[in-house]
């Protein structure tokens, strides 16, 4: 066996059966190992950002790694993006990138980049299989650290004499899962001191503190309490819908960010970082808090959250019962199709145990206030803000999930930059329903560019930040991918692609002009 | 004025009057700026990829850099893979990324990422703008950094609260252009030894020695020597065709590039690099020299390549008058479309002066060896093997030469990885035909994988190496983003269209089945 085949070896015997991939010539010993191991499912995406983004919603559905396959430093620069968002959502990842055979970097060969310093910002974890012989251990390596705490980005280089040496082989055992760290008996006397004392506090959780079991726990806190519980912006993965509570974000603009926490006395964070600004704006605090405010870090993202939840119960003697939203089908608009017409016919035709992947941008911020009452769903957001992480994330979803229905919630500007996931979700004949909210600009910027104010835009701006001369047709970009795809520009013709979609398998588009 | 007004007069002031841009709420200042500026072209990229790739097909033809515009680290980071490609090239270019206001940065928003770490492999200097009374100094060092020696990628990381914050305005003035290094006598007089030595001798040329005024010297000097002129595999820019010099390349596969050196005894390097493997094999060397060879660099990339051409003809005098390539138009072929019939076509029919775009990876070989009598053209190459970098360079030379066509000869594989730059063609009416070499594969792929002995592909690897199931129908993407485009299968229907693409102005794109 060569380094290639331990590799794939190592990564099978620790459950990561799924390899996201754009190889080429320095990654071609490794693609020959996969082609000796079918249990490894290779999922090709024509662009590297669909390889780490896919990766990212496979490990947010599938609770445990993907393996991506990049091409030496550019490959990686491609997914990189992705890879940021990745580390937003704390999801685990073994990202493998080839690198020229050891002895070849001397050259300086056109595709030689420095690596390492590409993967750091956007990695956990970085290291290079130098030999066939450490091979095996590094990937270990990897592993354990995109298994540890929350989960965590694994980027190993591997060299191409490393992988294409013989070396003997000794099948790998699975490594052990790294332990969470427990409750804090002291932290949870804080936090439990902080709801009984009768001032305003607010619970703001975050991965997995966001499944259903552990919201149950944490409302049962809330409402014995009559503390507020509260979510991130942006988080990974948020089950809701209707059987289960009922939960609000914090908001993205600034102004009502600062509003929402206002009154806020006590801050205890389960799994959640301090809310801050999404961006800097002048005159304006960068923390959310008023600077009277306590907060009490109860758990980090890498502590056992749901112990720590049911530690907190505890103490405060949490109520009986959860409040759960009840199944609620709004009525259906009619007329001009809006984000508001859309969200509403979604809320309703939604089937169960959907999975929304949501890069709606503005034009998704009705759809969260609609469907506390659909039926339940999955709901995972853009965490690091770098778009292009719709479509590949709806992938790679349904690559996890084959039984169940994903449905991507896709800003046109965004949409673009990953377009090319359009043609993997054909080729797996995966279950993805994209609803393109066709805005024809780059929507937020305009506002942004209002805010900073620079008055409406003139020449320059408008050709920065508008989609429009020529429109997109989204209809035959999706077709010319394998993609079937139709348009609506009415409530009424949008609720009827939405329920014929919604009743057939397979990739569809529906392009919504708003 | 503030910072991003005084960044805006300083690129200007300096002769930068183009700005390849996406930006994002934390440019929303410099956004501004630009709409108050209307001597600034900005040209908008539906993908960075596009932006730094048009920046470097701009700044090719231009003889000048562009700036770009990106948000952030994702955004440059979508943009590396093409920095690599103009780092490569020698590209002089003018990067701007945003990052948060400095005070911000604390906070760890969820754009925040470690932006030098990601720039320096891809970037020449790095550099960051904090404050509005630093913006036009740091502009300046990039520019300067930008324009020393051959050329080279300058990143000045503009934080929000330097572009927002108002400051006295000083108009700038043009910053002195760095000079180069002359011709060195003694290594004139060694190249000139050599030459004269009667052993077998190579010079290896790139960068500027690659004009028309410079090869007609070479060859005078190659003619009275017996020496062989050589250009490096890949170049950012070569002057060709009828009238011209006729020159080779370095091959690509190892093997003939190792017999292509096989009896050289000296080298004389003028702007090249020693040649070494795109690749490393096993049991194949990295270098692609004997041992035995005699390297002399004559002239390095950053010096003045011209004196130093110059220089050596006076040392050996040089032959009276270059052996220039006569017209020669060939046969055109019928029957089945095949990448030969596709160059025949394009040497008979390419207008005068075309700039040619390269990244047809294997469909394209044919091309270079059928055009040496073609009409003059310019030839842009993908040099640092980071694909996606075709359709972005066509856009960016036809902005910076609008009377001339420019003809894209691009591979399907790679042409997917920044497919968005063709609504980039289309918004700006770019003078643009795109010839899709429609191989359906990654080509290069298959051959690799038999060169590492992995026998023919099986399910996985042709997984990957393949881009059926389902075929990608371009002539609907190419329309779907506003560029008209038209299928060829045939020798004869090639030819047709052919004509009437290059009879129009405006972008088009042929998908050629081969």
């Amino acid at each position: 066996m060569n380094g290639a085949d331990i590799l794939c070896e190592t990564l099978l015997a620790n459950g990561i059966d799924t390899c996201f991939a754009n190889p080429g010539t320095s990654e071609m010993h490794f693609v020959a190992a996969l082609d000796r191991q079918p249990r490894m499912r290779c999922v090709l995406g024509l662009f590297e950002g669909v390889v780490t983004g896919a990766a990212d919603g496979y490990a947010r559905m599938a609770d445990k790694p993907a393996a991506t396959l990049l091409h030496l430093g550019p490959g990686l620069a491609n997914g990189l993006a992705n890879l940021h968002n990745a580390r937003r959502a704390r999801t685990p990842m073994v990202n493998v990138v080839g690198d020229h055979a050891t002895g070849h970097l001397i050259h300086d060969a056109p595709l030689t980049s420095d690596i390492d310093s590409l993967a750091r910002p956007m990695s956990h974890w970085v290291g290079r299989a130098e030999t066939a012989e450490t091979v095996g251990a590094r990937c270990e390596q990897a592993i354990v650290a995109a298994r540890a705490g929350a989960g965590g980005i694994s980027t190993l280089i591997l060299h191409a004499d490393a992988a294409w040496t013989e070396t003997p082989f000794v099948k790998p055992v699975p490594v052990a899962r790294p332990e969470l760290a427990g409750p804090d008996a002291a932290l949870t006397g804080q936090a439990a001191a902080a709801l009984r004392s009768g001032r305003a506090t607010t619970i703001l959780v975050s991965g997995l503190a966001l499944r259903e079991a552990q919201l149950d726990l944490l409302d049962r806190i809330a409402q014995k309490t009559g503390a507020r519980l509260l979510a991130q912006q942006a988080n990974g993965r948020m089950q809701r819908g209707a059987g289960r509570v009922a939960l609000d974000r914090v908001p993205y603009v600034i102004d009502q960010a600062l509003a929402c926490f206002s009154a806020t006395e006590h801050l205890i964070l389960i799994g959640a970082k301090a809310p801050v600004g999404f961006f800097a704006y002048p005159g304006k605090p960068g923390s959310m808090l008023p600077e009277t405010c306590d907060v009490i870090e109860l758990a980090s993202p890498d502590h056992d959250l749901t112990a720590a939840i049911a530690a907190l119960a505890d103490a405060v003697g949490a109520a009986p019962k959860a409040r759960l939203a009840a199944r609620h089908r709004p009525d259906l608009p009619t007329g001009k199709l809006t984000p508001d017409a859309i969200a509403i016919a979604l809320a309703g035709a939604m089937p169960d145990d959907a999975i929304i992947c949501d890069e709606s941008i503005t034009s998704g911020r009705d759809f969260f206030r609609s469907t506390y009452g659909a039926a339940p769903h999955d709901f995972l957001q853009l965490t690091g803000g770098a778009i292009g992480c719709g479509i590949p994330l709806a992938t790679g979803a349904a690559v996890a999930c084959p039984d169940r229905k994903v449905i991507g919630l896709q800003a046109d500007g965004s949409g673009m930059y990953t377009v090319q996931g359009l043609w993997t979700q054909a080729r797996e004949r995966l279950d993805v329903l994209t609803i393109l909210f066709a805005n024809r600009r780059y929507q937020i910027l305009h506002g942004e560019l209002l805010n900073v104010g620079a008055g409406p835009a003139g020449e320059n701006a408008r050709r920065m930040l508008d989609l429009e001369d020529p429109t997109l047709d989204w209809v035959q970009l999706a077709r010319s991918m394998g993609v079937e795809a139709a348009r609506a520009d009415t409530a009424e013709g949008f609720r009827d692609l939405l329920h014929s979609a919604l009743a057939r398998k397979g990739p569809f588009l529906i392009e919504a002009v708003i």
